[in-house]
């Protein structure tokens, strides 16, 4: 459905309500960067790196890939300083050391949250977004849905920065019996791209979509 | 469904709208614990004392499993005070004195609904999260639903910080002459899980999902 | 569907819309306790007594067994003092002087709505709650629905806080030709009952429920 | 529908949107008891003295029947305290001088909606209310919709205060080819009512309820 | 379906969103009123003058019955002092000059969006209609809709003040293959109006409206 | 569908969602221009102009034509007073100055958000519309949509100040299989046009509507 996947040097938002598998997308996005030998730089607002690390020895993955170019930040949603100034300041300068080509921030609508003003908000994104376009990697950002609007994030604000939209989301049968995870492509700039919802399930060892095309 | 009950120091979000079973879901997650010989802690904002223990008898488990291993507080959620200091600064001690390794809190919604503002709630809920992951327990969490997302809870936070979330739900026939329950993990980090909505319903003395997996 | 009746010393809420016979619910709940021996106290905040005796007479029922045991209190729904010391202070003396075995508050929702702020109203009915589980007594609340959750009460409480609760409603099919009253027992603490949504009919003298089970 | 007509002394509200023909049916109950000899006063915030006029000469009525029982009060909807001392004040004095045993208001929400404030409307609206109970008259109130919830009055006050609601609503066809009026006795204290949705015509000279119970 | 056209010496409403046909609508009306000999006034708060007339030379429309009695005025909807006195001064004086039977004020939702808070825009709007209800003129106001109520205008107030109430809107079909416009008379007081949903098309030179009755 | 392509000196706005091809109609409309011979000014306040050309080169559209008449400003849409004089000040002059007849502000809607209150908005998108009439150029102005209502813009605004409408939207299957985009020109002033929904996609080289005219 990408196509090829994402596009290098692009900004890919990934949008689902809990528990639909965008923490796994994100990791199976750092992981096929790593197999491949490029350094990822995973920031989670979340999860804790033993947790993480949890999540991914459970799906079997190959763990001696990372350690060697897997970087994880692990910030603390609630101190506004320090997170702002890691991902604002310091995440330049560590994408340049490093020299990652796979940067995730897992979910990107914890970090909204931080600003209790929209347009300050606003500003902030727009701006990080730019400073991200100087950089020479791809950036993977999660975000909730918004409550009223399950196409939508949380803040309305990174399905219209990004240059790609990944939706993930349930379908559910109509007498409630059966749910289903779907995948849709909704936006992909300088790209075609096929338009079609997918099924997908998440598998012991990574998501599986059911098209032709590889998702990562 | 859980396929082999939640997993051992997870955090569990028990989802739903009056009348579905969250204090029972709770309880009989304590009882398999009893039953097991574990410690339970189950803190109730909601419910006296002499009631829970009625609602236990008149589901006719036995009796003599509480009273050895089973600590319940009673918290007055009007009291701001004392009801966070409670939850925020004596449950770590409370839970490392009695070796517990179930803990729960029925209902949080309750808690969160103490904090004036969404942001010190946010924090207060991240807080609470990030010391109780360093416990050797097993977490449930009961929620009302939000009054316009019947799939999210009161305050739409729980769902994101928990690593499983179980739905309680009713089905309403469409022309409004039956009325069933249904079951859905719609989350569970670090696990496989089936994704289905099973009824189920409330018996004398279970909760019987019909399902072959063990709900506890 | 209640399964012989209410449970003593339950707290029971009776939630609808205008006109789905909430008063008839209440009258018929307290007639019953009359023609049973037992004694009744009616708060009214919407009727005036002379015209809930109208009401009575006109259901044609035994008048003889009211002014023995029925104590109406007519209070004014927009005198904050009276109304708040009313409920809060002497209705606990009330009931054991009186010796009444069931309590109606009708409507509740006028009590809550003297309340401006929600953290005030919450933690008022919540001491309400506590100081009429102290009681040897069965409660009645009944409560509009709120305008934008016709399962809800006017201010999302009541429902959570009682032991019980009833849902009367419309169901106007689909070419709005025909209405229907519907009665549910949406939740009942310590009981087992059976979820299904009956129709029932407001007639001369009675709330009559197409089902085996007694309501009063 | 409503069984032989209003009750005597009874308040009714009259719920529709605009076009749905509230001033027709509140005319129409004037006209009715000055056919039978009745006094009454009619309260207009909306329509001039001469256009309410040529609405019933437009209609065809026997004109002459007006002016030996018909008070009509045109009120400026804009003029906060002669609206309010009007109908508060004034009104009951003249019901007394003039007997009148009809009283209209129309419409009672743009009444309503001189008070800025929830509260301060509410405790005016119940005491109006208190105060007509004490006359020997009964009481039309027409309101419009609430524009979220088109079962409810503007200001959801009056279908819970009156002792009658009527609610006249269109319908639609699904393919928008058809629009029929249909009118709805929702509520009927003190009174057996059939609960059906009726078509209606608002015909040249009347409204032509499809129904065997006579409406005025 | 307006059995013979408006009343005159009525207020009609012409409530639509974007596209509908509103300016279309009062141009029509206005062209009538001219081919009749009648004067015109048309107050335009959107549209400039030279627009509004390729508009009208591009319906083909003949231009000469235009110049002698037709008076346009287009208002800054920014500059509240100007349109304000323009309105609610100038207008009556202009009227009696010109001696202009058909009035119309496209968009009057613009001129009522120039008061900020809602008891003054009411208050203002009663006084206009008040003022215009003494003008021996048919007034025509047009008025896009409330984005959330596709019946109702954007501020909810002039459906309720004017005698006639003519909604424009789109009906899609299902498969959104599909779009036509429709017309229907929701309100007409003092008169028989036949309560049908007419589909219409905006020709090159008229609005056609496929019923026996003409619009204008 | 647009009849020939959007009338000369008229002004279009392009609502749409995310992902719905706003930039791309932007990009041929600038590009047919080019072709033609024309000057173009595109004001981006998303897109980097070093993005905007990748995505014309991925288009495979001849590069040459650009440069030559291809004005691109690239405004920071955090910067208020510099984007509000490019846009209000500078813009008319450099019409002038560069001969364009062809100008696209993409999106409008960030512009839009520069002003924190509605009046002020409102007021500034009246002038701009105003001296833009002024101007001897075709305007197309993009919007996302808002988040409650597909078919209304952002601010509700541009749809009422514009000649032409186009909107771009989703069309899901009831089952979510297939997503298809379709394009409907709601509004076009001063022309007649079809009113159908037909479906488009944005192929590697130009959005290809299946229709018989043009679409630029």
């Amino acid at each position: 459905m990408l196509s090829g996947g994402l596009l290098e040097r692009s900004i890919c938002a990934v949008v689902g309500t809990y528990g639909t598998g965008k923490t796994t997308f994100a990791l199976q996005f750092a992981y096929e960067g790593l197999r491949r030998g490029e350094k990822v730089i995973y920031i989670s607002l979340e999860e804790r790196e033993e947790l993480l690390r949890a999540t991914i020895a459970q799906k079997g993955w190959n763990m001696e890939v990372f350690g060697e170019g897997f970087y994880l930040l692990k910030l603390d949603p609630t101190d506004f300083n320090l997170a702002i100034s890691s991902i604002k300041s310091e995440l330049p300068a560590l994408i340049e050391n490093t020299g990652a080509s796979r940067v995730i921030i897992d979910p990107i609508s914890l970090f909204e949250g931080l600003f209790e003003d929209e347009s300050t908000r606003r500003q902030e994104m727009f701006r990080l977004i730019e400073v991200m376009r100087d950089e020479a990697c791809t950036l993977v950002l999660t975000s909730e849905t918004d409550a009223t609007n399950p196409e939508g994030s949380r803040y309305g604000l990174v399905e219209y920065l990004a240059d790609t939209v990944v939706l993930l989301r349930y379908i559910r049968s109509a007498g409630l019996t059966e749910v289903h995870l779907a995948l849709e492509v909704v936006k992909m700039r300088r790209s075609a791209h096929s338009r079609e919802i997918k099924p997908f399930e998440i598998l012991q060892d990574q998501i599986m979509v059911y098209s032709e095309a590889s998702l990562f």
